[in-house]
């Protein structure tokens, strides 16, 4: 359908139900990051692809939230269109409900719509909150406006669902449900409703293809003190899947039964954390008391088992062969000509799938040329990819999924000779994320509270970055994963050891060029003192840092010192694993630099 | 009263109300940090002297909660008593409510009482929660019991109150009127009540001496959206302080008339911070709404006018020519012999009353001599103060209010030789104290985002500080001023031009020695680019760093050029200021060091 009939349709189904208005958050009933196509409503309605954003549509007006990785794509692909484009967190910038506020004034009948199945319970009741300050409109959450109208709609994801391995999770069911109970006591729980569905996955050692790029399946689990139930279309369970559920006493039901059941829910108090559950499940909860507090279970699962490490530590060795080919084979390529920021990232998923347990990339590649690579989440088309020249920076942000492990690694690499502007910023964008990783840090702190580490030789140069410094990597689960993450925005959750975290500071010079060089961390112990127990990270990315696009002037001794020995810990990783032309292509991007 | 004479007159109270237990925090009606002697009750009931702390008092037990601060001081003080130490924050401590719900566990009848009037909103609200979930405790908050026992209680302080002048201030009433106002309409509030005492002297230009080391005065200021009124006893105003209210339309009201007033509030609706306002006031308010939001207030007072700004230069030159004479006369002094940690303090006390504008101190004196110095908030009495001897470390944190500026400095000075542990501990302080001065960061940065500045190269040591690393400091107003800090814990508030903040990074070693280095800093802008405006620190105070016990290899160059650079501006603003041997002293304590 075209942009214009569909707003026509929007209008036509808003003036049906005396709505002045309909949001179309990113969203769906489990409040993933990603969600699977039959929830991409918002791209639908809007045009806009990036994979955060809200769209709303009033009677006479559209316009169109994102943050800003996407003020550059949202700009290009709003172009043209009735949606105004709304910079989140630029001064100025009205919020949805003040927004609504203003476009409503004149109008008698305030009712805006949402479906409150597919937005969480927090985002509702900020959202009733503000607009009910903005003028005094109310939010109905009762139906699901795209339903009506959106044709060709994509069915539910049924894709099989199958056996996480014991020896690569590294603890059995039963241990993790009573790791589970144990927390919900802690917050006085009897039970919990847990929709987050790799927070699902995890717990039950399963693993599914519902969601691109992300190894969940759709389901929810309510747990009580005595038992689980999993909700979930049992006929994607693969005969594994099924005696593993069994073996662990998981009683299944039809994915949608899931709300009649908390309708009946058996015990006194139920956990539902208001940042996962839907406003919807929310309501439909009859029991004696709804204990609203954080899920227990990101914070357990976050904290990787023996297993889990081990096999991360396996699964960058295969990705780093893969990445040192990739190295090797695109300086060549580029010379040669013809190839494009697509061409370039097939290569890579070629030369990764070539890989022992490969199982699909973690996220779609980001591979910015030059300009493009200062779109912070620029995804290539057929149209827009640009042919790759022996000069400026190429932009490479990859990662794959291993079953013992999931990857996440950006390089910016020089193509050929680089501006003194390019080399100052890689420079600092360096020493950003080497302070990162030198980083000792008391256990407790938040990731919070590291952040500025990275920043602080940008912030001098008057230069910053908008998004997160690190988030947690999932266990062939989901590339990003909390509750933990390194970033400005306060997030209280403690870095504890076993935990993965990125550090991938980043500087985008609209119009020009992009740099971020990210490596996946690990939590460890440091030391222990009078002053109480503290931390490190040790580094599991294996593959080479440019060295070309360095200014050595501007790193200190132990700056350099440390880029030196990473340096010399990947060639004594992965040239065991190379054949002899690679094994001297990685000596040479290796080699320690001097001052 | 002895203490067991007090504990049984509790208990007594407690039968006579059928409660198992009360509750006695460090607190006053107006949320402040420091309280007249009147509302000293919790001090009066456990024996322990610290500026914060909650006493539990049961039918059978009593318990003490304090922080990191007190921990050494509170259980000398608490030793020999009923009461149990509970440090806070530290693992396996138990909250108030928890360890009642143990101590009440097997009791029948489970009330608490508090006193309402004494105690936040936010604290009651979060206190009662806490009792419920643990056993089902119930909180009563109507009556003040110490009311009942304490005999010969301090009276209400009736001090007289005076007007600080326009050119000191900067903005005069009406002005500070209207941007309340202006920030309460952002807030969609019709007015407000302010508890807060530091900023109701601001907001009126008024100052006073309620309290001890705080300017401040009694009252409570309800603002609505055509007047005001201020509710206190108006016999304390001095003619000048009555007229300027008249002239700026506020009309007075009797001091415990604020309770009834709020009972027949003439607003739709109306601003309380549940953070500032006592429960009991809270339940008080008749409006249609209340906006339960912080207030906006200390923001307005934390940005500083130019007037007041450059009455904090004003003042922190005198301030250093009192600090550099004690310096001068320190060492000499004490290998003369006889001087303790008190008359070293009586005389800095003493050559700071000597200058111009004097108004008091502005904390009591810290001097702890070696082992005292790691007691955070030690204060010396007759009994305990040490005789300083021409070795180890003396850490000194002191302050004055000048009518134009309010300082607060540490020093911790060598008093001869020093051991190689304190050395190195003192220049590790001192790394973090210079690499927080001189860090540019964004506007709109959080203290809780700049303070790993401070402790990188701490946190590398294996060494720690519990406290914050930064706060505000009024104009002649409190020395602890909101809402921005420095400091671990979130604290959002973000740091504008303006603010001032100090940088007191320390640590403290038990039973040895403790090192704690604090500058006054003035938020100023550093540069703007594409990425946004960024900030600098200016130093404000202006003293000596003793170099004596600095290892200078463990300085960088940077470092040391800050603190060259630092001495150079101290010995250029103050010089001219000091006679010959005062100015002697200070180009050799400020002379350029080597590595």
């Amino acid at each position: 359908m075209e942009l214009g009939c569909i707003l026509a349709a929007v209008r036509e189904e808003l003036r049906r139900e005396h709505l002045s208005a309909f949001i179309f958050p990113t969203a769906d009933p489990h409040n993933s990051e990603h969600t699977a196509d039959h929830w991409k409503g918002r791209q639908w309605v809007s045009g806009f692809n990036g994979s955060a954003g809200t769209a709303v549509v009033t009677l006479h007006s559209a316009a169109l939230w994102t943050d800003s990785r996407y003020f550059i794509a949202a700009a290009e692909q709003l172009e043209g269109t009735e949606y105004q484009l709304m910079r989140m967190k630029i001064e100025g910038t009205p919020t949805i409900a003040e927004w609504l506020g203003r476009e409503l004034a004149d109008l008698p009948d305030k009712e805006v719509g949402i479906d409150g199945m597919c937005t969480t319970t927090s985002y509702v009741e900020a959202l009733t909150a503000g607009l009910r300050k903005n003028g005094g409109i109310t939010l109905r959450t009762n139906f699901d406006l795209l339903d009506r109208i959106w044709t060709g709609r994509p069915a539910l994801p049924a894709n099989p669902i199958v056996v996480q391995p014991l020896e690569l999770t590294g603890e059995d069911v039963t241990s993790k449900f009573s790791r589970i109970r144990q927390a919900l006591r802690r917050q006085h729980a009897d039970g919990m409703l847990m929709a987050a569905l790799d927070d699902v996955a995890w717990t039950l050692n399963l693993r599914g293809s519902d969601v691109h790029c992300c190894p969940v399946f759709l389901a929810y689990l309510l747990i009580t003190t005595t038992g689980a139930t999993l909700f979930v279309d049992d006929t994607k369970l693969t005969p594994e899947a099924r005696q593993a559920l069994a073996a662990a006493d998981v009683r299944t039901a039809p994915y949608p039964a899931v709300r009649e059941a908390l309708g009946r829910y058996p015990e006194y108090n139920i956990l539902a954390d208001p940042d996962e559950v839907s406003y919807t499940l929310m309501k439909a909860i009859r029991a004696q008391e709804i204990v609203r507090e954080p899920s227990p279970v990101p914070a357990l699962k976050a904290v990787k088992t023996e297993a889990e490490q081990e096999g991360f530590r396996r699964a960058m060795l295969r990705d780093g062969v893969a990445m040192v080919r990739f190295l090797r084979w695109l300086k060549p390529a580029v010379e040669a000509g013809g190839q494009t920021e697509l061409t370039v990232g097939r290569k890579l998923t070629e030369l990764r799938a070539g890989q022992p347990l490969f199982r699909g990339l973690s996220f779609d590649t980001i591979a910015g040329y030059q300009a493009h690579g200062a779109i912070v989440h620029y995804e290539a088309t057929a149209d827009s990819a640009a042919v790759l020249r022996p000069e400026g920076l190429l932009l490479l942000d990859s990662g794959a999924h291993y079953q013992d492990g999931t990857t996440d690694i950006t390089r910016t690499i020089a193509l050929g000779p680089v501006t003194d502007e390019q080399r100052r910023i890689y420079t600092y964008v360096l020493k950003g994320h080497i302070k990162l990783q030198k980083l000792k840090f008391p256990d407790g702190a938040s990731g919070t509270q590291l952040d500025a580490i990275a920043r602080k030789d940008l912030w001098a140069e008057g230069l910053n970055f908008l998004h997160g410094t690190g988030h947690g990597v999932g266990s062939y689960l989901n590339v990003h994963e909390g509750p933990h993450q390194i970033r400005m925005e306060y997030r209280p959750a403690p870095l504890k050891a076993g935990m993965t975290v990125t550090d991938e500071p980043g500087i985008y010079i609209e119009g020009k060029f992009g740099v971020r060089i990210e490596n996946l961390l690990l939590v460890q112990p440091y030391m222990e003192t009078d002053f109480g127990r503290f931390l490190q990270f040790e580094t599991l990315t294996l593959c080479p840092i440019d060295t070309a696009p360095i200014d050595t002037t501007l790193l200190t001794q132990k700056e350099l010192q440390w880029l030196n020995d990473y340096h010399q810990l990947v060639f004594d990783r992965l040239s065991p694993l190379l054949d002899d032309a690679d094994r001297a292509w990685l000596r040479e991007a290796t080699a320690p630099l001097k001052q």
